[in-house]
């Protein structure tokens, strides 16, 4: 069935046959034992088993390739014998009545007019305005043309533009979309079976891979022909002679996207999106615009803490502190009430929940360290508690993400979804669901509960007999602060550190069984079939788009406890892009491109995040922040903040006193009989209006300005409207009828 | 250029050209004098400026008809001479080759295959399943059938049903929707001058009148030739000799929708759909839809009254109150400190705000009233300021209503809005919040501020020199419900005589005019369109919407207060729906069906209503009643409520007691210094918190809900889905190349 078949010898770096013309559209790569070739039979007994399975795949093989050939589909086949396999490649290209039959019944969309292309780009245009030169702009060659579409109808083929260029009419990647649905709709069985699709005969390992190639020239210079904008032409390597780390970048902007020098600038995302398609696209502009506005929120969050820092050394509270421990040390006794009180401690043995097991190591390690006697582990036990706490927290929570995207999978698939979109949608929901718990539970505990039931001296509660855990003595807020930089900023690091090695280490292992029998050839002289192929396979954009939502929790929900969090997620992203970006061109196949209408499920999730971030943002400032109790001191007491140390902490109730025959003082607003003070009530009063009245200010402004801002922009609308006023016209039956 | 024309006596009761076969699409109908048709000039000076413009007009008028000519449409003229002036009746009608040319132009959609019809209904469907008979099913004939449906296709026209009878192909409402495309893009002067279309001869008064006609028969009974479903043939009247008021609503289901009778059955939406297309059906299925859900919550609220009669018997406080009441009357001295202290009232001349002068109105009449020293008036000064208040509140909102529609009609014009749909929604929106604030602002004023900010016995707080009002003894929540219920019942009331009176008194009005010459024709005898001329134009369903939704406000933001609102509501609905049908039926013009996804801005406002009543209802629990307090007090102090009357009123002051020689005591947790207490402090924070939690749980389950229920059920999914099939497969153009 196979038409063409040339030797293995025949040199060739462009995407085409071995006539020099016929366009490659996919490749089908599978791999045989050496004596299936040459047809000799060995008679061992271990091929048994072997064989069996070899001649059904050979049967579906030959029947896939046979439905294949008579759906039209031009093939060429090459193989290459290595020591103990032989790799065969078949090259596909799609003739012209096959795209149009296809490109009508998968409603492709065509080209219809050239539009005068404006800056969409907000920013831009406003720096313009502001006649500010703009930094991030930057002049990418071969920007290609915006067009007026419509489905591809094939008896009003003379409507659409470029029609008369058979070859170019179709874009690449409409090419591969075309071909890909072909292949997942051919049968290699009975049909009764439903033994459709390469997809099947890709896990049942018939063929190794199954994929288009990357571009070897920039994809497509100005192919219309009534195309309004002169394109500069721009200097490009030859094709010839050049080592394939050097062509395959070549294709959408090796020197405009990925590399490092262009992090201040724009994405060229028309190329990215014609390259790779919508939903690539969508990614990296959804990527670039979150991080263009954590610019601002960098910048405010910079300046908080630095002011923070200065206001810091006038701060009254603070130096009261310090001449108050400067005294109580001269004294020999620490006034504070002692954190914990070893007489009460009772291990349980049943620690189900992880995160208790860590809220337990802190607990523990801290009267560990306090009880060992060592003067500097006593002095700062809670605050080696809980760093160590944080990287023990880390690390659990790294290996349980892998175990629950292996059990999300699992689960989606028992549920069995209709369509492809709702099945990656609930496994989304689901693993983002595992992750938030995970990463966030930590950060929750320190932030809402951790110091906030501690009870008083004498009368301290407990949880699972072991008595709750109290603040770091700066403070929850302080506590918070650091945990999430640890947890952030080390994932971060981790995840970087394995996008840039893992698929380099990935390619090169996967180079090296493919190339270990090849020694002889020289990398550069190799078909782009083969050099294709040595790359790995492109997986989808869930973990992207996982990391960076997982980022956007960190940085919204509690923002208000680490001001920094911003800064460190530009600082992250900055990298990020690029790093996604070298992974898109130089380490992954090329994917086929897929159609999309925006980021998906993951607009619900970024949502209910900004929702739960208002919340908690509101609770933290209100109840974990000295920010209200500071006010209501400030404007009853003493507007300069003198006394404010004293006021805050309360005396330990006289049977505590004269129990343990110390006095000590500690945070909380009661009296000596431990009873709440009236100061207790305003304030807690105090902080639930504050709540009440952030919560409802936030919402309302949110909701004023999502009423404001259009969801779809006048001029993309104006736009829209156009476009199928101009289809309308292009595919009226109804002419003739007048 | 009219091709047809008839003697006026010609007797025609179905809608069919004098020819009895061609179908009536749609009446123009304009006037003209006598002298004007039959040619003689008269030589009055008075006339000139009316020949002036009536020349003009007849020119337009040519110009237009010969238009509509050219296009094709078939035309047939009738005269009604009457003693001033002579009624023209211009008859149309579509041919086949043009409805195909525009069925095509608008997308209309056309059956491809006949559907199944499920029971869609799932109130039905839960009923059956529990075996209990459903009241509310009722059985009406000539069901229309559901399709699959795709956008008409001239060169398809084979694989449409019943495409073979041109005359039945096309629906009655596609055809009236055709013929108004076709009269709204006719010419009538200079294309340059935008001298297009019958709305602006309407406008011009060069037509009096454009609509179709109202069906005589049912409509079009199982006109596709595969129905496999078999469809009833129902008894009809006679269509000759029955007068206009009998063989109008025989159309979409006289007997079934707008009968009293028929009150609890289901309305029969699919008829209406297909007699008034699908923006009206939307408005009574949302109607009834929301009329269903008040019954479980009229229920409910019912019980909750009856139950709070029932516990006011046996209520500690209120028993309290009655026996301190009578010792206090025995002692001929009243404990309860005086309302208002008449020598600091200073009224100031400028009130701007209407609603500042109803306040000021009720505040005055109850200081006139307790000063006037009759005894029972002054005992109840503050009810009977506040009822009649209630009263003059809603003349205020009912006279200044009709003004801010007028001036929402200004503004919106002057935006000048792109598409009808935009300049529609933006017009609902200004007039739905100016009404929200007429109607609202009474009720949120008494339900948050009243008696919120009044200060204690001898420091009164004051605005704009008038002492803040206190409620009356019963508490806000009752002032509250009290007003509630006359604002809401006598606004339906008022409505609903509205609602039937002037329509009728208009109709007596519009045929008292029309016939005031004809009284020697019998009614009967009229032909369809001279009937149909008598009756009122439809203005759209602006009024209707923003009546229920004023509605939904009501018992939804002060629920609370007011438990027995749903009952109101779903009384009033019940009429509502009946008096809506009847005015469709027996009152308006058959309207232009018109296409529409659902009820528009109106589902944003009902959403932003919900969202305010949740807010609205938690604040009215925690702050308007004694719900907490009482809670409080159970908890803290004695589970039976004794002494809860001592304990919510606090003693007068000292110093006002010293400055006044008296005693008395009133509602506020403050001591004798008149400081806040720490009950109050308390209770405060008891209540704030309150307001978090309801607000979270609320919106928490309402988000849960939203999330678990799909927005367009699974069905209906699959339905589209099969739709979509239909239509490719149906429209496919591809089958040649293959």
């Amino acid at each position: 069935p196979q038409p063409g078949s040339s030797a293995l010898d025949q040199k060739s770096t462009a995407n085409v046959f071995s006539d020099g013309s016929t366009q490659i559209d996919f490749v089908l790569v599978w791999e045989t034992l050496p004596w299936e070739l040459s047809g000799q039979q060995d008679s061992h007994e271990n091929r048994g088993l072997q064989e069996g399975s070899a001649t059904i795949h050979k049967t579906w093989r030959k029947k896939f390739l046979d439905n294949l050939h008579a759906a039209g589909i031009h093939m060429e086949k090459h193989t290459a014998c290595m020591e103990k396999k032989v790799v065969h490649y078949l090259l596909l290209s799609t003739p012209w009545s096959v795209l149009c039959y296809y490109a009508e019944e998968l409603r492709l969309r065509v080209p219809l007019q050239a539009l005068p292309r404006q800056t969409s780009n907000w920013s831009a245009s406003v720096l313009q305005k502001l006649g500010i030169p703009n930094l991030m702009a930057q002049e990418v060659p071969n920007l290609p043309l915006d067009y007026y579409t419509c489905p591809f109808k094939a008896n009003k083929l003379c409507w659409f533009l470029g029609s008369n260029q058979q070859d170019t009419f179709f874009s690449m990647t409409q090419r591969h979309q075309i071909l890909h649905e072909i292949l997942a709709t051919t049968q290699y069985g009975h049909s009764r079976e439903r033994e459709v699709g390469v997809d099947q005969l890709l896990s049942k390992n018939v063929f190794t891979a199954a994929f288009p190639l990357h571009e070897v020239r920039h994809p497509r210079t100005t192919p219309r022909p009534a195309s309004p904008v002169p394109t500069a032409v721009c200097p490009r390597r030859a094709p010839t002679n050049c080592s394939w780390r050097s062509w395959l970048p070549a294709a959408p902007g090796r020197k405009y996207w990925d590399s490092w020098g262009k992090w201040s600038k724009y994405q060229p995302l028309d190329h990215i999106c014609k390259y790779f398609g919508e939903k690539v696209a969508f990614y990296f502009a959804w990527l670039g615009f979150y991080t263009g506005w954590l610019l601002p929120a960098a910048v405010v969050g910079m300046v908080v803490f630095i002011t923070g820092i200065f206001l810091m050394f006038s701060d009254v509270p603070s130096q009261e502190i310090c001449e108050s421990a400067e005294q109580y040390w001269m004294w020999g006794c620490s006034s504070i009430c002692p954190p914990s009180d070893l007489g009460q401690q009772n291990m349980i043995a049943m620690v189900v929940m992880f995160l208790v097991s860590v809220i337990l190591y802190q607990a523990v390690l801290a009267i560990f360290l306090s009880s060992s006697g060592y003067f500097c582990f006593v002095a700062s036990a809670s605050r080696i508690a809980s760093i160590t706490g944080s990287v023990v927290n880390l690390i659990f929570i790294l290996v349980l993400s892998k175990i629950y995207i292996s059990l999300a999978h699992f689960l989606t698939k028992w549920e069995m979804h209709r369509t492809r979109t709702k099945y990656e949608d609930a496994f989304t929901f689901k693993v983002f669901i595992f992750q938030f718990v995970t990463f966030y539970s930590s950060p929750i505990y320190v932030a809402f509960f951790k110091g906030k039931f501690v009870g008083y001296p004498g009368n301290h509660m407990s949880f699972l007999g072991v008595r709750n855990e109290e603040c770091i003595p700066g403070g929850c807020f302080t506590e918070l602060a650091q945990e999430l930089l640890v947890i952030m900023v080390g994932k971060q690091i981790i995840n970087n550190v394995q996008e840039v090695a893992i698929p380099k280490l990935k390619c090169w292992w996967h180079k090296h069984k493919l190339l270990s029998t090849q020694k002889t050839r020289k990398e550069a002289e190799q078909p782009p079939w083969v050099m294709n192929h040595q790359l790995l396979v492109f997986e989808g954009l869930f973990d992207e788009y996982l990391e960076m939502v997982l980022q956007f929790g960190f940085i919204t929900i509690f923002v208000a406890a680490c001001p920094l969090a911003p800064l460190f997620a530009l600082l992250n992203n900055w990298v990020e892009i690029r790093l996604d970006a070298q992974k898109f061109i130089c380490d992954y196949r090329r994917p086929v491109a897929e159609r999309a209408q925006g980021i998906g499920i993951w607009f619900s999730i970024l949502e209910a995040i900004a929702h739960l971030a208002v919340t908690s943002n509101a609770f933290l400032i209100a109840f974990t922040s000295d920010f209200l109790p500071r006010m209501y001191y400030e404007y009853v007491h003493d507007s300069s903040l003198r006394g404010y140390v004293n006021f805050a902490l309360a005396y330990a109730p006289w049977d505590f006193v004269l129990q343990s025959n110390t006095t000590c003082r500690y945070r909380a607003f009661r009296d000596r009989d431990s009873n709440l003070t009236l100061t207790y009530w305003q304030l807690l009063a105090v902080r639930l209006g504050f709540v009440i009245v952030f919560e409802h200010v936030v919402f309302f402004i949110g909701r004023v300005i999502a009423w404001l801002v259009p969801d779809i922009p006048e001029s993309v609308e104006v736009k829209v409207k156009r476009e199928q006023y101009l289809a309308k016209e292009a595919l009226a039956e109804n002419k003739v009828l007048l």
